[in-house]
């Protein structure tokens, strides 16, 4: 059964999530569809395309990922069709596969064009239920890329700092995502920092404050205490063990990795 | 397989919805059950009735509606079981079915009474669980509508106001609900401004303050800046471009639509 | 077709409750999966372990419950996989199953330690990917549950008051649970005020506040009063009609239902 994920800024109280899920249902009545999340902060492109990023390694080969964040509907901003490492994404063309397209290998990228894959007819503020919903759900039944439309010359990306910084023997980081339970998930990465050293060799600074060195899991603080350590996908984060680091530290602090002579 | 989609003021935080949803998958194992949305207010038949009217006409031929806001239970209110343009609604019998029952042919409407069809024992204040899911995963495994009750002879609809009403050469109407992104969404309808007009010679008026002609989409108009224009349901929505209109505007304004010589 | 229910503290905003799921698809394609909620309050054991016990016995045999609320991710707390009453859990060892194994007859319990049955790489934080989703979608596509590692010598219960205690000819018992509408649940339960009385014969005190006697459910009560009655769960609950009893008494008041001679 082909599988479609689901992850949009539409929210869970009004009808949208309905209707997208009630098109694609009626053209792929086979297909598994997957909420991934709805609750992306409106508009708020950088952090569907973190969350896009996260979840892309852990779903089956075949699986069409359905992404909408779309403050330029309506505009002229374009529809893409792509392929990364055995799986497909729909969305808009406007940065979503950011961390997607670092990270993966891009197979094929294609233009939404061919309106016999769209509704007939197109309204001008919702292209996830007339354009997007039914493009995922033809290709999850069968479709070929190519089919939707030319190959994409172009692609957005988000200006964001994807990677930390060399700053001396350490990093220098930033923190692009918080998640719900208030940790701050940084863009310094477990493979930045290899080979590998004493967990105690390094020094972790978040906004100046020394949270001193990375441990395995946020359990190895005291309860209230703040924490480094490095989260499940592979990225720093500083978390406060049962609190909410975002509330101690704020949602932007620049965070330092400093290397520091093991003097045990 | 057969759809049934899930509308109810459950929440997503308790165990309401995954009862409901047991008991279907133990009578319709078969049934693929959609999560429409379980975010509405509490007890708000209003906000429910708006919603199922939008995400009607996308669902496929046989969908079953199970549709849970219902501040009545334990009272004497009814339980239905309808027909509307192919597919079928569990609703109780409270203005529910408003909006689907001005737009779509009723093609049947019964009282959900036979205790066949009913969990064996009943509580008092939770006949979703015990009365509507066995209802609608029967519906969904085939049983007939007339098997459930004797024909309904009369149905409950709200006393809001369904459609803007003429006033001049224009049209006054309500702020019927409002969305996730703050946007106020009214009762004028895009039908009733027929034969068609430059979207220059409509001028709208939201609360008394001009907030200009009928736009294509939110992104013609500058961030920060009201806008209003037909949105994927056929209604007048008023927004602010990548902001609250809500909390300009408040949720209730009276909103005008007059027409204005076209002098350009 | 196999149904794997999914209940944490995830939340609806991150990654997490994708990522779990594309795990669990890719590992048992034909599997149904069911939310049950994602909005347990984080690390509230209790709260999950609540719920868990609620949705229970409405489910089919042999569903798999896949729990994870998991404060102790990391340490040395175990993983079991269990099987009451034809159901099956998969969870960490801290209580979750506290209140179904009040209620239901254990039929197995092991710890989950085969590793064949895990992701190949575990990270120290995020064992509901590495660990519990793959262990519940083997249990789901049928590996025996002794495959999953050794019988489980011992059970972590929580040191919550599961039963209320006598007091008199009455009963004195504690709120457990505040649901979405507000409402109080306490553990005082129906049959332990069997044989059946008269509803008048029983007077209900929250915080020493006299609410009157049981209803069958909240419209006995007029609009915004206070009314006691016993709840779809079968558990004694506060409510206002149409408002919110942790308003007006608190999320912990003691609650007292005492014998009162009828004297009408």
């Amino acid at each position: 059964m082909p599988i479609i994920s689901l992850l949009t800024d539409y929210g869970n109280r009004d009808a949208y999530v309905g209707v997208v899920k009630g098109v694609m249902i009626g053209i792929a009545p086979r297909a598994t569809i997957v909420d991934v999340t709805h609750e992306i902060e409106p508009y708020n492109v950088g952090h569907a395309a973190f969350i896009l990023r996260q979840v892309w390694p852990w779903f089956p080969t075949g699986t069409v990922h359905l992404v909408v964040v779309d403050p330029g509907v309506g505009s002229e901003r374009r529809i893409i069709v792509g392929k990364y490492a055995g799986q497909y994404v729909v969305a808009p063309d406007n940065g979503l596969v950011t961390w997607v397209h670092r990270d993966f290998a891009c197979e094929a990228m294609h233009v939404a064009e061919d309106r016999r894959y769209f509704l007939p007819n197109l309204s001008t503020t919702f292209h996830g239920r007339d354009i997007m919903a039914p493009v995922a759900a033809h290709l999850a039944s069968g479709v070929k890329l190519r089919n939707f439309g030319r190959v994409a010359d172009r692609l957005e990306t988000l200006p964001m700092p994807l990677r930390a910084e060399r700053m001396g023997p350490g990093w220098r980081g930033e923190v692009v995502y918080v998640d719900r339970f208030g940790n701050l998930v940084t863009n310094i990465q477990e493979e930045q920092l290899a080979p590998p050293r004493s967990a105690e060799a390094w020094r972790v600074l978040v906004g100046g404050v020394n949270v001193g060195p990375i441990r395995m899991t946020f359990s190895d603080a005291a309860v209230g205490s703040p924490v480094a350590f490095f989260g499940g996908v592979g990225h720093l984060e500083i978390a406060i063990n049962q609190g909410r680091a975002v509330e101690r530290f704020g949602a932007t602090p620049i965070v330092e990795v400093s290397l520091t002579p093991n003097t045990s």
